[in-house]
């Protein structure tokens, strides 16, 4: 394994200004202005794997962005790997905010700083990395396949469909994927869980246009004010959903878990201010980090109505509009969870006004098993990258496919995350350490070699 | 006076081209953009002030938009009218929902459709093309000076210090406005009653910057859940509105007014068809008339944060905003109501979250003596005009210049509009119906001729 770590070490430059290139092409995934770039950025990727050395790739279409994928046979005996990630990346606004164009990555303080550093291009892209460093040096202990998506920040809406349609091309020991976060600097984390997701947009219409307030403002209904209580209306005093049922199927937390969480090196004021909050807010009786990674909650993500311009103008506005998710835990599903939203929705809309209730995407919870041999192959490769052994945490965000990858081609993830809270992914000035993808380039590097040697042994 | 009548007549269709051309011009005061447009909406009336044969005219400079003044003299014996109105008009967006370009003016179903028509060009201009009815004609009965400003829908935020240093010069003794509606199609009446406005923007700062909705959700408040409760909870459930003191200083409804309210030949399914509304919503106790006319209401008119745009975006937003007015009665006073705003919105802000809180601008609302010699005169006019009595109404909307010029000047105000609810002010495809237009100029002849007559009996 020394000559992949050496090559990986002598190449490390030539890496960043690859991935640069990479992060200049905006592939943004929700927004079909940016189609073409989208697709540009999965050409550009497949090229870099063929450059890398590996055997077989391919752009592969679906009804949505490609999927690129890549693949290396060394032995039938040899487990496989399947590698995933996502090229694609959230809308970069507000564009005010950011101190740099977002896809013109600029070094600053040792990171990154480009829409898409962290999430994922960056992360993915050790991975590709480590495949070439390999690849050029000796043969890989492991057979390497990479599913490198474009909807990943849309949903994954085709990634279901594909791996249906190419289960028996795709088929893996396990699934190893870098979208997470270490737990603090220089302190390495497993991912064992992960929150699901249940999005959706409700329109309350009253008047069918918009009104003078003068004329009749106090005669009719305002569907701002009256969203507003709907909204206001979700959460009771304890800060818990008010929707029926919302936590009837939820995993309760463990005693030994709520102590593992009691035990991490958590800094509460640094997180209050990584989030630049004065005060936190939980469900009442969890902390913080349970709060954020084991409870399921309920946030606007959006909202709009009236007029909204400078100045005043004295409109009574026909509509009001919101963008409500909800993360979710084990055993929540997002299809149960938004038809009780719908149904709390159409039971609480006022008799003066109609309602819109739009299903914008879910995806469920995952909890791994941490005795299993890729975890504690992860566990091995992190240590030695970081010389301390990795927390097994819990993590707040959503990978919806990871529980596409378990029901419908039976793979376990590994979640070996390198990204840090204050990497800003999906706000302004995201970034990336550039240690972090060098230290993760040698942790899949390594991987890959524990992997090979667990599976043998078990 | 049939010499003025005749004339009026005899030029109709010219009036109305000249009303095209004036409404082409986009004089929307509130946006900057617009600024040059808005100074040629002042620099063409006054051409046109000149043209119909007013002796002295000028465009007087303000802090902000200009003021078109024009003047008469016909005798020191002869009564003074103050014509006043604005030739500014709202921004005209949603524009899509718009049938034709705002400011192309179409004729349709007997209505001229475009943004101003009547809000307050249209309106405006009857008196212009009055007065020239009489300068072509014959000396008009009254002396005329017309006030027609370029800030009306901002607030007419310097007309007040404009009325104090030119005092000496709009001396008058009455003021005449044509800016509110008709009680009904072919119903004349007079409006004695008009609402203040208090409008003001809140702002709740909870994060410092966007977070991640799966990172940070369940740990921090959010400052769109938290800016729908503070708007939730500003009515109760009998959608009074619960800002400690807010109607203190209400002047109640009299036996005799809601007396009158109820005589009026209202047609409630009508309203709540041209409202677009399926039910109706009033402070309990009260009817729909006097709840948009005679009672002070809370709206917000518009609202906004986090991601608006399409498709799922995973934000948890660090700002919430939302524009909020009450239309207020007499003897409330704008100031006193948005410090009670205020005061109200600071007591409620979360722990975790800091308001910005913005005046953006208010105005008193006016009770008329129906009694005096210029609302008989009008009257009159609009008896001989309309074959009816007219009613005695009041307003839901503001004008809150007119209590400024009783303030200033010490001029009561005669509200003597053509407007209609069905106009659409405000809103896409406003429009103003031509007979109305030609109605109002024969009602502005006769109420010049009715109220020399009314003066000299006093």
């Amino acid at each position: 394994m020394d000559a992949p770590l050496q090559y990986a070490k002598d190449h490390a430059d030539r890496f960043v200004e690859e991935l640069k290139a990479w992060l200049r092409i905006p592939s943004i995934s929700t927004d079909p202005t940016y189609a073409t770039q989208t697709r540009s950025a999965a050409e550009w990727l497949a090229d870099n794997l063929r450059d890398a050395g590996m055997g077989d790739v391919e752009v592969m279409e679906t009804d949505g962005h490609p999927v690129v994928y890549a693949e290396h046979h060394v032995s039938d005996d040899a487990p496989t790997v399947l590698v995933y990630g996502h090229y694609d990346v959230q809308p970069p606004d507000p564009l005010e905010l950011w101190d740099n164009d977002p896809f013109e990555p600029v070094e600053k303080d040792g990171d990154l700083v480009a829409r898409g550093s962290a999430d994922d291009k960056g992360q993915a892209f050790m991975h590709v990395k480590a495949a070439e460093s390999w690849l050029a040096t000796d043969q890989p202990p492991v057979n390497l396949k990479f599913v490198i998506e474009g909807e990943e920040e849309n949903g994954s809406v085709h990634l279901p469909g594909f791996l249906e349609e190419h289960k028996d091309k795709l088929a893996a020991d396990v699934c190893l994927v870098s979208d997470t976060a270490l737990f603090a600097p220089g302190v390495p984390s497993i991912a064992y869980g992960l929150r699901g997701l249940a999005y959706v947009e409700v329109t309350l219409t009253g008047p069918k246009k918009d009104l003078h307030s003068g004329v009749y403002g106090g005669g009719v209904e305002n569907p701002i004010n009256a969203l507003a209580a709907m909204i206001a209306a979700l959460h009771d005093d304890d800060h818990r959903v008010t929707v029926e049922g919302f936590y009837d199927d939820v995993v309760a937390l463990s005693d030994d878990e709520r102590e593992a969480y009691r035990d991490l090196p958590f800094d509460e004021a640094a997180w209050k201010d990584e989030a630049g909050v004065s005060e936190t807010k939980t469900e009442a009786g969890y902390s913080v980090l349970e709060g954020t990674t084991g409870r399921p909650t309920l946030d606007c993500n959006g909202i709009w109505g009236g007029y909204t311009g400078e100045g005043a103008k004295t409109v009574l506005p026909s509509k009001a509009s919101a963008k409500i998710s909800c993360r979710l835990v084990p055993n929540q599903t997002p299809g149960d969870i938004t038809e009780k939203l719908r149904t709390h929705f159409e039971a609480h809309v006022p008799d003066t006004m109609s309602l819109t209730f739009r299903d914008l995407h879910g995806g469920h919870g995952v909890l791994v098993d941490r005795e299993a041999p890729a975890m504690q192959a992860a566990s091995e490769a992190l240590e030695a990258v970081f010389g301390q052994t990795p927390y097994f945490t819990r993590e707040g965000g959503s990978i919806p496919v990871v529980a596409d990858f378990k029901r419908i081609l039976g793979l376990d993830t590994v979640l070996m995350g390198f990204g840090l809270d204050s990497d800003s992914i999906h706000s302004p000035n995201e970034r990336f350490g550039l240690d972090r993808f060098h230290q993760g380039i040698e942790a899949s590097v390594r991987f890959m070699d524990a992997y090979a040697r667990q599976k043998e042994a078990a």
